[in-house]
């Protein structure tokens, strides 16, 4: 057996997310799908991040294994052709080390977190980003993002059916940039709880509305001192506005997706 | 009667273009649709750039007359409330002089051009820019560029249905930037012929596909030389990698669209 790795772009407003849901295709499907009809053998594969629905990936990792060898180029195109219609284009394909696994090999996730603040929405953006007229205090956020950066106990950020046996994370990197009426932010970890990033996010805002204080960020990022559970726990930002960046195996070269999705300013 | 300018957003890949043609609904008939259910009255507008079907719009400017007077605000939010299902947003709304006209009172109009070159597809830039597979000499599109730019006979580089009087035109910028896979051509004129943008975009990846020679493109710009008519003439771009990026006016803080897109990068 042969071992390659895949970096992938989708659309996730297409999808169920990564995995299967009922009368909505998943990424894994359609892709799955698309790979057999080149090869012409049942595989199956892991992702890096098992994305949740309506969530876009510019550098999805994932891996499977071929009775056959393939050339890296024909490989990428052979699926991307039948891919033709389906919002999921491989951006590279990498032959793998036979232990490697892309998601227990991993290193760490970046996710981008996009926000259009401005009176009108986006008819350009309309499935790319989180749409909030209500002016944002980006200072406050700022210091929100600070907060969350580092090793705390994210009980209070993650879905209740997270399946994580420790609730304990260490964030490497969660900053926010801002750009005309986007703001973007940035978050780094090894891995993350089930709807972390949307839940911290929710709470930056939280913060950008004035609805709270820093002190609340803080207060619940220490849950073991609590007493009885807070009463304003973090809103989870929409899924359209999330994309998984890069991921990340301390491999030189191996699996660096382009992280760029859209044309930047460069004047 | 009160004049009214408004700034809009659109994603052309849902219409007919600015104008009606048959089975496809045009962005004037359904902006007019919208007003109309706002306002009661019957109205007409009035475009700065009639984009084709597939041009996209980041600041496309029109006008109106309406009976009643508006605040901006409640005109802006009302629109955008009756387009809610449709991909086009009003970004700004203001008072206009009685006199100005959107298309005939505009100094210049500003268009974007993008383009992504790599091997791979994108699935979140699908009917966003024009996707070339094959690498592009960037030294010849910028000697291109700079070709073009000035005051011209460009005969050859308008649609044979173009309407206009002259085919001189003066191109107060034409310019390429590049980021990653990314290409942008800036292109800034007081008015251009019918497809001249994306005539002059084919003919920079002609250049840039080295089909082309500079002196082709010399040859090209000067037909008032010509015996007889030229062979390789330019292949027009796809209408969905074009955005109507800004209409300028000369009054200060009139019709100021905020031209950026998306997210851009600010390390």
């Amino acid at each position: 057996m042969y071992r390659y790795a895949l970096i992938l772009e989708y659309d996730g407003s297409f999808f169920s997310g990564w995995q299967w849901q009922k009368d909505t295709p998943s990424v894994q499907t359609s892709l799955q799908a698309a790979i057999q009809s080149l090869t012409g053998e049942p595989i199956t594969l892991y992702a890096a991040g098992r994305t949740d629905s309506g969530v876009h990936a510019l550098g999805q990792v994932v891996h499977m294994d071929l009775s056959k060898s393939w050339s890296m180029d024909s490989l990428r195109r052979g699926i991307n052709f039948y891919l033709k219609d389906i919002p999921i284009k491989i951006l590279q394909a990498q032959e793998a080390p036979p232990l490697f696994h892309a998601r227990f090999s991993a290193l760490s996730r970046s996710y981008e977190y996009w926000i259009l603040n401005r009176p009108s929405a986006s008819a350009l953006l309309e499935k790319r980003a989180w749409w909030i007229a209500a002016p944002l205090n980006q200072e406050a956020m700022i210091r929100g993002c600070a907060l969350f950066q580092g090793h705390h106990d994210f009980s209070y950020f993650r879905h209740r059916d997270c399946q994580s046996a420790s609730p304990f994370k260490t964030l490497e990197q969660f900053t926010l940039k801002s750009h005309h009426d986007y703001i973007v932010i940035d978050a780094k970890s090894r891995s993350f709880l089930h709807r972390q990033v949307r839940m911290m996010v929710g709470a930056l805002v939280a913060l950008g509305k004035e609805q709270w204080h820093c002190d609340h960020l803080s207060y619940l990022l220490a849950p073991e001192r609590h007493t009885e559970p807070p009463r304003n726990r973090a809103t989870t930002a929409p899924a359209h506005g999330l994309y998984l960046k890069q991921v990340d195996y301390g491999i030189p070269g191996f699996c660096t997706p382009n992280p760029v999705a859209f044309p930047h300013e460069m004047s």
